[in-house]
Protein backbone atom coordinates (compact mmCIF):
# COMPACT_ATOMS: atom_id res chain seq x y z
CA UNK A 1 0.00 0.00 0.00
CA UNK A 2 2.60 2.32 0.60
CA UNK A 3 3.58 4.62 -2.56
CA UNK A 4 6.53 4.37 -4.13
CA UNK A 5 7.36 8.11 -4.46
CA UNK A 6 7.83 9.33 -7.89
CA UNK A 7 8.88 12.82 -8.12
CA UNK A 8 7.62 15.72 -11.13
CA UNK A 9 10.37 18.21 -9.93
CA UNK A 10 12.40 18.63 -12.94
CA UNK A 11 16.60 19.45 -12.31
CA UNK A 12 17.87 22.49 -13.49
CA UNK A 13 20.57 21.72 -16.61
CA UNK A 14 23.28 23.66 -17.80
CA UNK A 15 24.73 23.29 -20.82
CA UNK A 16 22.56 19.78 -20.94
CA UNK A 17 23.84 18.53 -17.63
CA UNK A 18 22.13 18.82 -14.15
CA UNK A 19 23.52 20.89 -11.66
CA UNK A 20 25.26 18.14 -8.65
CA UNK A 21 24.64 15.15 -10.45
CA UNK A 22 20.36 15.68 -10.39
CA UNK A 23 20.27 15.73 -7.11
CA UNK A 24 16.92 17.59 -5.43
CA UNK A 25 17.06 19.78 -4.36
CA UNK A 26 20.68 22.02 -5.24
CA UNK A 27 21.44 24.27 -2.24
CA UNK A 28 22.22 28.01 -3.30
CA UNK A 29 23.84 30.32 -0.59
CA UNK A 30 23.87 34.28 -1.49
CA UNK A 31 26.77 36.51 -1.90
CA UNK A 32 25.86 40.03 -0.29
CA UNK A 33 29.22 41.82 -0.13
CA UNK A 34 29.20 45.60 -1.25
CA UNK A 35 32.77 45.71 -2.16
CA UNK A 36 34.97 43.15 -4.37
CA UNK A 37 36.97 42.41 -1.16
CA UNK A 38 33.48 41.72 0.76
CA UNK A 39 32.33 39.42 -1.69
CA UNK A 40 35.50 37.35 -1.84
CA UNK A 41 35.89 37.30 1.37
CA UNK A 42 32.57 35.66 1.18
CA UNK A 43 32.76 33.28 -1.58
CA UNK A 44 36.27 31.94 0.74
CA UNK A 45 33.91 31.61 3.86
CA UNK A 46 30.96 29.69 2.01
CA UNK A 47 33.22 27.74 -0.82
CA UNK A 48 34.23 25.25 2.09
CA UNK A 49 30.69 24.35 3.12
CA UNK A 50 30.09 22.90 -0.30
CA UNK A 51 26.86 24.86 -1.75
CA UNK A 52 25.96 23.67 -5.04
CA UNK A 53 25.41 26.94 -6.56
CA UNK A 54 26.96 30.58 -5.61
CA UNK A 55 24.26 33.38 -6.01
CA UNK A 56 26.00 36.85 -6.93
CA UNK A 57 23.27 39.41 -5.92
CA UNK A 58 24.90 42.33 -7.59
CA UNK A 59 22.34 44.30 -6.46
CA UNK A 60 24.40 44.91 -2.97
CA UNK A 61 27.31 45.45 -4.92
CA UNK A 62 28.20 49.22 -4.65
CA UNK A 63 30.18 49.70 -8.19
CA UNK A 64 27.33 47.68 -10.28
CA UNK A 65 27.42 50.94 -12.42
CA UNK A 66 31.17 50.16 -13.38
CA UNK A 67 30.61 47.02 -15.58
CA UNK A 68 34.67 46.55 -15.67
CA UNK A 69 34.26 46.23 -12.41
CA UNK A 70 31.61 44.12 -12.27
CA UNK A 71 33.31 41.89 -14.31
CA UNK A 72 36.49 41.79 -12.96
CA UNK A 73 34.72 40.81 -9.33
CA UNK A 74 32.94 37.91 -12.04
CA UNK A 75 36.32 36.91 -12.72
CA UNK A 76 37.47 36.84 -9.09
CA UNK A 77 34.47 34.89 -8.05
CA UNK A 78 34.74 32.04 -11.15
CA UNK A 79 38.45 31.78 -10.19
CA UNK A 80 37.75 31.02 -6.75
CA UNK A 81 34.15 29.17 -7.02
CA UNK A 82 36.03 26.62 -9.84
CA UNK A 83 33.47 24.35 -11.22
CA UNK A 84 30.78 25.81 -8.45
CA UNK A 85 27.99 27.08 -11.00
CA UNK A 86 27.75 31.13 -9.93
CA UNK A 87 24.09 32.92 -10.64
CA UNK A 88 24.41 36.28 -11.52
CA UNK A 89 21.22 38.47 -9.89
CA UNK A 90 20.27 42.09 -9.85
CA UNK A 91 17.44 41.59 -7.87
CA UNK A 92 14.98 44.73 -8.55
CA UNK A 93 14.24 47.60 -5.31
CA UNK A 94 10.34 46.50 -6.06
CA UNK A 95 10.64 42.67 -5.77
CA UNK A 96 12.71 43.33 -2.55
CA UNK A 97 16.16 43.68 -3.63
CA UNK A 98 18.27 47.12 -2.69
CA UNK A 99 18.37 50.14 -4.58
CA UNK A 100 21.16 50.93 -7.05
CA UNK A 101 21.82 53.92 -9.08
CA UNK A 102 21.90 52.72 -12.61
CA UNK A 103 18.70 52.57 -14.80
CA UNK A 104 17.16 49.71 -16.22
CA UNK A 105 18.88 49.82 -19.90
CA UNK A 106 22.16 49.89 -18.39
CA UNK A 107 21.17 47.06 -16.55
CA UNK A 108 19.82 45.34 -19.19
CA UNK A 109 23.58 46.10 -20.91
CA UNK A 110 25.09 45.09 -17.67
CA UNK A 111 23.61 41.53 -17.81
CA UNK A 112 24.37 41.45 -21.93
CA UNK A 113 27.90 41.83 -20.74
CA UNK A 114 28.27 39.18 -18.03
CA UNK A 115 26.67 36.45 -20.33
CA UNK A 116 29.32 37.84 -22.64
CA UNK A 117 32.04 37.18 -20.20
CA UNK A 118 31.69 33.55 -20.13
CA UNK A 119 31.97 34.00 -16.07
CA UNK A 120 28.80 33.04 -15.35
CA UNK A 121 26.43 29.57 -15.53
CA UNK A 122 23.16 31.58 -14.88
CA UNK A 123 21.51 34.46 -14.52
CA UNK A 124 17.96 35.75 -13.19
CA UNK A 125 15.68 38.54 -14.28
CA UNK A 126 12.30 39.07 -13.00
CA UNK A 127 9.48 38.65 -15.50
CA UNK A 128 7.79 41.53 -14.69
CA UNK A 129 10.68 43.73 -16.68
CA UNK A 130 9.37 45.47 -19.91
CA UNK A 131 8.70 42.93 -21.89
CA UNK A 132 11.86 44.26 -24.63
CA UNK A 133 14.37 44.25 -21.30
CA UNK A 134 13.59 40.55 -21.12
CA UNK A 135 13.93 39.65 -24.27
CA UNK A 136 17.20 41.20 -24.57
CA UNK A 137 18.42 39.34 -21.86
CA UNK A 138 16.89 36.34 -22.99
CA UNK A 139 18.78 36.34 -26.51
CA UNK A 140 22.11 37.76 -24.46
CA UNK A 141 21.93 34.46 -22.12
CA UNK A 142 20.99 32.30 -24.77
CA UNK A 143 23.66 33.43 -27.40
CA UNK A 144 26.36 32.73 -24.60
CA UNK A 145 25.18 29.50 -23.31
CA UNK A 146 23.64 30.84 -20.10
CA UNK A 147 20.68 29.53 -18.44
CA UNK A 148 17.69 32.27 -17.40
CA UNK A 149 15.57 32.07 -14.85
CA UNK A 150 12.31 34.31 -15.18
CA UNK A 151 11.11 35.45 -11.65
CA UNK A 152 8.51 36.81 -9.51
CA UNK A 153 9.27 38.10 -5.95
CA UNK A 154 6.49 39.62 -3.25
CA UNK A 155 7.99 40.15 0.05
CA UNK A 156 4.14 41.40 1.48
CA UNK A 157 1.83 38.98 0.62
CA UNK A 158 1.21 35.28 -1.09
CA UNK A 159 -1.28 35.81 -3.96
CA UNK A 160 -3.37 33.32 -4.76
CA UNK A 161 -2.58 29.65 -6.09
CA UNK A 162 -3.89 30.26 -9.67
CA UNK A 163 -2.07 33.69 -9.57
CA UNK A 164 1.47 31.87 -8.58
CA UNK A 165 1.17 29.17 -11.45
CA UNK A 166 0.02 32.05 -14.09
CA UNK A 167 3.84 33.63 -12.52
CA UNK A 168 6.00 30.33 -13.67
CA UNK A 169 3.63 30.17 -16.34
CA UNK A 170 4.81 33.72 -17.17
CA UNK A 171 8.43 32.80 -17.32
CA UNK A 172 7.74 29.73 -19.57
CA UNK A 173 6.18 31.97 -21.82
CA UNK A 174 8.91 34.21 -21.93
CA UNK A 175 11.52 31.40 -22.46
CA UNK A 176 13.07 31.34 -19.53
CA UNK A 177 14.87 27.77 -18.99
CA UNK A 178 13.80 27.87 -15.16
CA UNK A 179 10.81 29.91 -13.55
CA UNK A 180 11.30 31.24 -10.09
CA UNK A 181 8.41 32.46 -7.25
CA UNK A 182 9.40 33.46 -3.87
CA UNK A 183 6.51 34.89 -1.70
CA UNK A 184 5.86 36.01 1.78
CA UNK A 185 3.23 34.12 3.75
CA UNK A 186 0.43 35.98 6.11
CA UNK A 187 0.00 32.53 7.65
CA UNK A 188 0.67 28.52 7.70
CA UNK A 189 -1.85 27.98 5.26
CA UNK A 190 -0.40 30.36 2.64
CA UNK A 191 2.92 28.28 2.82
CA UNK A 192 0.88 25.52 1.45
CA UNK A 193 -0.83 27.43 -1.02
CA UNK A 194 2.48 27.88 -2.66
CA UNK A 195 4.01 24.89 -2.42
CA UNK A 196 0.33 23.66 -4.26
CA UNK A 197 0.71 26.36 -7.10
CA UNK A 198 4.40 24.70 -7.05
CA UNK A 199 3.27 21.26 -7.55
CA UNK A 200 0.44 22.37 -9.93
CA UNK A 201 2.68 24.15 -12.48
CA UNK A 202 5.15 21.23 -12.27
CA UNK A 203 2.31 18.91 -13.45
CA UNK A 204 1.84 21.46 -16.64
CA UNK A 205 5.39 23.08 -17.51
CA UNK A 206 8.18 21.32 -19.08
CA UNK A 207 10.73 23.56 -17.25
CA UNK A 208 12.66 23.48 -13.87
CA UNK A 209 11.12 25.54 -11.03
CA UNK A 210 11.99 27.44 -8.19
CA UNK A 211 9.71 28.56 -5.19
CA UNK A 212 10.37 29.39 -1.64
CA UNK A 213 7.60 30.83 0.74
CA UNK A 214 10.02 33.48 2.78
CA UNK A 215 9.89 34.11 6.58
CA UNK A 216 9.70 32.15 9.50
CA UNK A 217 6.72 29.67 8.84
CA UNK A 218 7.79 29.63 4.95
CA UNK A 219 11.01 28.40 6.08
CA UNK A 220 9.27 24.82 5.58
CA UNK A 221 9.38 25.41 2.47
CA UNK A 222 12.71 25.50 1.94
CA UNK A 223 13.71 22.44 3.39
CA UNK A 224 10.45 20.50 1.78
CA UNK A 225 10.16 22.08 -1.69
CA UNK A 226 11.61 19.71 -3.77
CA UNK A 227 8.66 16.80 -3.14
CA UNK A 228 6.40 19.69 -4.65
CA UNK A 229 8.68 20.80 -7.61
CA UNK A 230 11.00 23.26 -6.54
CA UNK A 231 14.97 22.36 -7.56
CA UNK A 232 16.90 24.93 -5.69
CA UNK A 233 16.62 26.06 -2.20
CA UNK A 234 18.77 29.08 -0.78
CA UNK A 235 20.77 28.36 2.53
CA UNK A 236 22.44 30.94 4.13
CA UNK A 237 26.60 30.53 3.59
CA UNK A 238 27.64 33.55 5.28
CA UNK A 239 24.76 36.22 5.06
CA UNK A 240 20.99 35.50 4.93
CA UNK A 241 19.61 37.40 1.45
CA UNK A 242 15.75 36.83 2.51
CA UNK A 243 13.87 36.33 5.40
CA UNK A 244 13.78 32.50 6.37
CA UNK A 245 16.96 31.61 5.10
CA UNK A 246 18.68 28.62 6.78
CA UNK A 247 22.48 28.33 7.86
CA UNK A 248 23.27 25.41 4.97
CA UNK A 249 25.11 22.41 7.27
CA UNK A 250 21.35 22.63 9.00
CA UNK A 251 19.50 22.46 5.85
CA UNK A 252 21.69 20.01 4.29
CA UNK A 253 21.00 17.72 6.82
CA UNK A 254 17.49 17.79 6.97
CA UNK A 255 17.09 17.34 2.91
CA UNK A 256 19.08 14.43 3.46
CA UNK A 257 16.66 12.76 5.40
CA UNK A 258 13.95 14.59 3.51
CA UNK A 259 15.38 12.16 0.78
CA UNK A 260 15.62 9.54 2.52
CA UNK A 261 12.15 9.31 4.09
CA UNK A 262 10.71 10.44 0.27
CA UNK A 263 12.75 8.26 -2.03
CA UNK A 264 13.54 11.24 -4.01
CA UNK A 265 17.10 12.09 -4.78
CA UNK B 1 8.38 42.15 7.38
CA UNK B 2 9.46 38.91 8.68
CA UNK B 3 6.30 37.56 10.38
CA UNK B 4 7.01 36.41 13.36
CA UNK B 5 5.26 32.78 13.78
CA UNK B 6 2.82 32.05 16.19
CA UNK B 7 1.12 28.42 15.75
CA UNK B 8 -2.14 27.67 16.91
CA UNK B 9 -1.01 24.22 17.56
CA UNK B 10 -2.46 23.25 20.92
CA UNK B 11 -0.13 20.57 23.06
CA UNK B 12 -1.48 17.16 24.74
CA UNK B 13 -2.47 17.45 27.76
CA UNK B 14 -2.01 14.76 30.29
CA UNK B 15 -3.63 15.82 34.03
CA UNK B 16 -3.73 20.21 33.41
CA UNK B 17 -0.55 19.87 32.31
CA UNK B 18 1.45 19.36 28.12
CA UNK B 19 3.43 16.50 27.42
CA UNK B 20 7.37 17.42 27.62
CA UNK B 21 6.58 21.09 28.98
CA UNK B 22 4.87 21.82 26.00
CA UNK B 23 7.38 20.95 23.17
CA UNK B 24 5.54 20.98 19.69
CA UNK B 25 5.61 18.52 18.29
CA UNK B 26 5.63 15.72 20.82
CA UNK B 27 7.85 12.27 19.99
CA UNK B 28 5.89 9.42 19.75
CA UNK B 29 7.08 5.53 19.17
CA UNK B 30 5.27 2.50 18.75
CA UNK B 31 5.95 -0.99 20.54
CA UNK B 32 4.70 -3.91 18.68
CA UNK B 33 5.79 -6.46 19.93
CA UNK B 34 3.62 -10.06 19.79
CA UNK B 35 5.15 -11.07 23.50
CA UNK B 36 5.57 -9.59 26.77
CA UNK B 37 8.71 -10.00 26.44
CA UNK B 38 9.05 -8.96 23.09
CA UNK B 39 7.33 -5.38 23.88
CA UNK B 40 9.86 -5.36 27.25
CA UNK B 41 12.40 -5.11 24.46
CA UNK B 42 11.37 -2.99 22.76
CA UNK B 43 11.00 -0.46 25.70
CA UNK B 44 14.01 -1.51 26.52
CA UNK B 45 15.65 -0.36 23.06
CA UNK B 46 13.37 2.46 22.85
CA UNK B 47 13.74 4.19 26.25
CA UNK B 48 17.05 5.43 26.01
CA UNK B 49 16.23 7.33 22.83
CA UNK B 50 14.33 8.98 24.86
CA UNK B 51 10.48 9.41 23.56
CA UNK B 52 8.41 11.84 24.51
CA UNK B 53 5.28 8.91 24.77
CA UNK B 54 5.32 5.01 24.02
CA UNK B 55 2.38 3.71 22.50
CA UNK B 56 1.54 0.15 22.94
CA UNK B 57 -0.38 -0.85 20.08
CA UNK B 58 -1.98 -3.72 21.84
CA UNK B 59 -3.62 -5.07 18.82
CA UNK B 60 0.19 -7.01 18.01
CA UNK B 61 -0.52 -8.48 20.80
CA UNK B 62 -0.81 -12.34 20.95
CA UNK B 63 -2.60 -12.60 24.63
CA UNK B 64 -4.99 -9.87 23.93
CA UNK B 65 -7.92 -11.83 24.42
CA UNK B 66 -6.50 -12.23 28.51
CA UNK B 67 -7.41 -9.20 29.98
CA UNK B 68 -4.75 -10.00 32.81
CA UNK B 69 -1.77 -10.41 30.85
CA UNK B 70 -2.83 -7.62 29.00
CA UNK B 71 -2.49 -5.64 32.75
CA UNK B 72 0.33 -7.69 33.73
CA UNK B 73 2.11 -6.67 30.82
CA UNK B 74 0.86 -2.66 30.92
CA UNK B 75 2.03 -2.75 34.65
CA UNK B 76 5.89 -4.36 33.13
CA UNK B 77 5.78 -1.30 30.64
CA UNK B 78 4.70 1.10 33.46
CA UNK B 79 7.84 0.23 35.45
CA UNK B 80 10.04 0.26 32.34
CA UNK B 81 8.88 3.41 31.41
CA UNK B 82 8.67 5.88 34.67
CA UNK B 83 7.82 9.38 33.96
CA UNK B 84 7.27 8.83 29.79
CA UNK B 85 3.55 8.91 29.37
CA UNK B 86 2.27 5.56 27.68
CA UNK B 87 -0.54 5.48 25.49
CA UNK B 88 -2.88 2.45 24.81
CA UNK B 89 -4.00 1.25 21.41
CA UNK B 90 -5.89 -1.48 19.74
CA UNK B 91 -6.02 -0.06 16.31
CA UNK B 92 -8.93 -1.86 14.31
CA UNK B 93 -7.97 -4.23 11.14
CA UNK B 94 -10.36 -2.21 9.23
CA UNK B 95 -8.19 1.11 9.81
CA UNK B 96 -5.12 -0.64 9.43
CA UNK B 97 -4.31 -2.43 12.38
CA UNK B 98 -3.50 -6.47 12.88
CA UNK B 99 -6.11 -9.25 13.21
CA UNK B 100 -7.37 -9.68 16.77
CA UNK B 101 -9.47 -12.49 18.12
CA UNK B 102 -11.80 -10.86 20.47
CA UNK B 103 -14.83 -8.95 19.43
CA UNK B 104 -15.79 -5.22 19.84
CA UNK B 105 -17.81 -5.81 23.23
CA UNK B 106 -14.36 -7.52 25.06
CA UNK B 107 -12.38 -4.92 23.51
CA UNK B 108 -14.32 -2.10 24.99
CA UNK B 109 -14.30 -3.71 28.44
CA UNK B 110 -10.50 -4.47 27.73
CA UNK B 111 -10.17 -0.42 27.45
CA UNK B 112 -12.49 0.09 30.33
CA UNK B 113 -9.98 -2.37 32.44
CA UNK B 114 -6.62 -0.63 31.33
CA UNK B 115 -8.09 2.69 32.07
CA UNK B 116 -9.22 1.63 36.10
CA UNK B 117 -5.62 0.13 36.00
CA UNK B 118 -3.69 3.22 36.21
CA UNK B 119 -0.85 2.35 34.40
CA UNK B 120 -1.81 3.79 30.87
CA UNK B 121 -1.55 7.86 30.77
CA UNK B 122 -3.85 7.65 27.01
CA UNK B 123 -6.13 5.63 25.14
CA UNK B 124 -6.71 5.94 21.26
CA UNK B 125 -9.83 4.69 20.02
CA UNK B 126 -11.47 5.09 16.56
CA UNK B 127 -14.38 7.55 16.11
CA UNK B 128 -15.71 5.17 13.29
CA UNK B 129 -16.52 2.30 16.49
CA UNK B 130 -20.97 2.36 17.08
CA UNK B 131 -21.17 5.05 19.16
CA UNK B 132 -22.25 3.35 22.12
CA UNK B 133 -18.78 1.52 22.70
CA UNK B 134 -17.14 5.21 21.95
CA UNK B 135 -19.33 6.93 25.09
CA UNK B 136 -18.51 3.48 27.30
CA UNK B 137 -14.31 4.12 26.16
CA UNK B 138 -14.88 8.28 26.80
CA UNK B 139 -16.56 7.44 30.38
CA UNK B 140 -14.03 5.14 31.26
CA UNK B 141 -10.88 6.94 30.31
CA UNK B 142 -12.58 10.21 32.07
CA UNK B 143 -13.50 8.33 34.95
CA UNK B 144 -10.07 7.62 35.37
CA UNK B 145 -8.53 10.86 34.14
CA UNK B 146 -7.23 8.94 31.00
CA UNK B 147 -6.97 10.94 28.11
CA UNK B 148 -9.02 9.99 24.92
CA UNK B 149 -7.45 10.06 21.61
CA UNK B 150 -10.48 10.13 18.81
CA UNK B 151 -8.88 8.80 15.62
CA UNK B 152 -9.58 7.96 12.03
CA UNK B 153 -7.34 6.33 9.62
CA UNK B 154 -7.23 5.41 5.76
CA UNK B 155 -4.17 3.58 4.14
CA UNK B 156 -5.73 3.60 0.12
CA UNK B 157 -6.29 7.15 -0.15
CA UNK B 158 -6.65 10.45 1.42
CA UNK B 159 -10.39 12.19 1.43
CA UNK B 160 -10.92 16.08 0.72
CA UNK B 161 -9.78 18.62 3.01
CA UNK B 162 -13.57 19.16 3.95
CA UNK B 163 -14.09 15.04 4.90
CA UNK B 164 -10.66 15.37 6.92
CA UNK B 165 -12.24 18.42 8.91
CA UNK B 166 -14.89 16.48 9.40
CA UNK B 167 -13.14 13.68 10.66
CA UNK B 168 -10.93 16.16 12.81
CA UNK B 169 -14.77 17.81 14.56
CA UNK B 170 -16.33 14.42 14.63
CA UNK B 171 -13.58 13.22 17.21
CA UNK B 172 -14.35 16.49 19.36
CA UNK B 173 -18.51 15.80 19.02
CA UNK B 174 -17.71 12.62 20.47
CA UNK B 175 -15.78 14.35 23.33
CA UNK B 176 -12.09 12.75 22.64
CA UNK B 177 -9.53 15.05 24.57
CA UNK B 178 -7.66 15.30 21.21
CA UNK B 179 -8.60 14.46 17.82
CA UNK B 180 -6.22 12.46 15.12
CA UNK B 181 -6.37 12.05 11.68
CA UNK B 182 -3.70 9.56 9.12
CA UNK B 183 -4.14 9.35 5.67
CA UNK B 184 -2.32 7.80 2.38
CA UNK B 185 -1.78 10.32 -0.15
CA UNK B 186 -1.39 9.27 -3.97
CA UNK B 187 -0.12 12.30 -4.95
CA UNK B 188 2.36 15.54 -3.00
CA UNK B 189 -0.58 17.07 -3.28
CA UNK B 190 -2.99 14.56 -1.16
CA UNK B 191 -0.18 15.99 1.19
CA UNK B 192 -0.66 19.14 0.99
CA UNK B 193 -4.72 18.07 1.45
CA UNK B 194 -3.75 16.44 4.91
CA UNK B 195 -1.85 19.41 6.05
CA UNK B 196 -4.37 22.22 5.01
CA UNK B 197 -7.53 20.45 6.85
CA UNK B 198 -4.93 19.97 9.87
CA UNK B 199 -4.52 23.69 9.63
CA UNK B 200 -8.07 24.63 9.48
CA UNK B 201 -9.55 22.07 11.87
CA UNK B 202 -6.43 23.92 14.25
CA UNK B 203 -8.19 27.44 13.77
CA UNK B 204 -11.59 26.20 14.63
CA UNK B 205 -11.68 23.25 17.12
CA UNK B 206 -10.49 23.69 20.98
CA UNK B 207 -8.50 20.64 20.91
CA UNK B 208 -5.24 19.56 19.91
CA UNK B 209 -4.76 17.59 16.86
CA UNK B 210 -2.36 14.97 15.60
CA UNK B 211 -2.34 14.17 11.99
CA UNK B 212 0.27 12.50 9.48
CA UNK B 213 0.08 11.20 5.66
CA UNK B 214 1.91 8.43 5.35
CA UNK B 215 3.91 6.70 3.02
CA UNK B 216 7.03 8.08 1.37
CA UNK B 217 5.75 11.62 -0.02
CA UNK B 218 3.43 11.83 3.07
CA UNK B 219 6.69 11.43 5.45
CA UNK B 220 7.23 15.41 5.40
CA UNK B 221 4.17 15.79 7.42
CA UNK B 222 5.77 13.88 9.59
CA UNK B 223 8.69 16.48 10.34
CA UNK B 224 6.35 19.73 9.51
CA UNK B 225 3.43 18.82 10.67
CA UNK B 226 3.01 21.13 13.87
CA UNK B 227 3.63 24.38 11.97
CA UNK B 228 -0.07 23.30 10.53
CA UNK B 229 -1.47 22.02 13.40
CA UNK B 230 -0.39 18.85 14.70
CA UNK B 231 0.86 18.27 18.14
CA UNK B 232 2.34 14.90 17.73
CA UNK B 233 4.38 12.97 15.42
CA UNK B 234 5.14 9.30 15.42
CA UNK B 235 8.84 8.06 14.87
CA UNK B 236 10.47 5.13 14.48
CA UNK B 237 12.29 3.52 17.92
CA UNK B 238 12.96 0.03 17.39
CA UNK B 239 9.59 -1.14 14.91
CA UNK B 240 7.45 0.89 12.87
CA UNK B 241 3.72 0.75 12.96
CA UNK B 242 2.95 2.40 9.48
CA UNK B 243 4.30 3.46 6.17
CA UNK B 244 6.74 6.65 6.33
CA UNK B 245 7.43 6.90 9.84
CA UNK B 246 11.01 7.86 10.24
CA UNK B 247 13.84 6.91 12.99
CA UNK B 248 13.96 9.04 16.00
CA UNK B 249 17.20 10.21 15.88
CA UNK B 250 16.97 11.72 12.58
CA UNK B 251 13.38 13.27 12.98
CA UNK B 252 14.49 14.52 16.27
CA UNK B 253 17.09 16.74 14.49
CA UNK B 254 14.51 17.92 11.51
CA UNK B 255 12.01 18.91 14.01
CA UNK B 256 15.00 21.31 15.84
CA UNK B 257 16.00 22.81 12.82
CA UNK B 258 11.75 23.43 12.11
CA UNK B 259 11.51 24.57 15.38
CA UNK B 260 14.72 27.14 15.59
CA UNK B 261 13.59 28.01 11.65
CA UNK B 262 9.88 28.57 12.70
CA UNK B 263 10.61 30.00 16.04
CA UNK B 264 8.08 27.81 17.65
CA UNK B 265 8.26 25.47 20.73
Amino acid sequence: MEQHAVTQTKPIQLRGKPIAGGTLPVICTPLVGRTRDAVLSEVDAVLPKQPDVLEWRADYFEALGDTARVIATARSIRERAGATPVLFTRRSSSEGGETITIAEPQVVELYAAICASGLIDLVDYESSNPADNFQRVRAASREHGVALIGSYHNFQATPAADALVAKFALAHKLEADIAKVAVMPKSPSDVLTLLSATYEASETLPIPLISMSMGAYGSVSRMVGAVFGSALTFAVGKSSSAPGQIPIEELRTVLATVRRATGTR
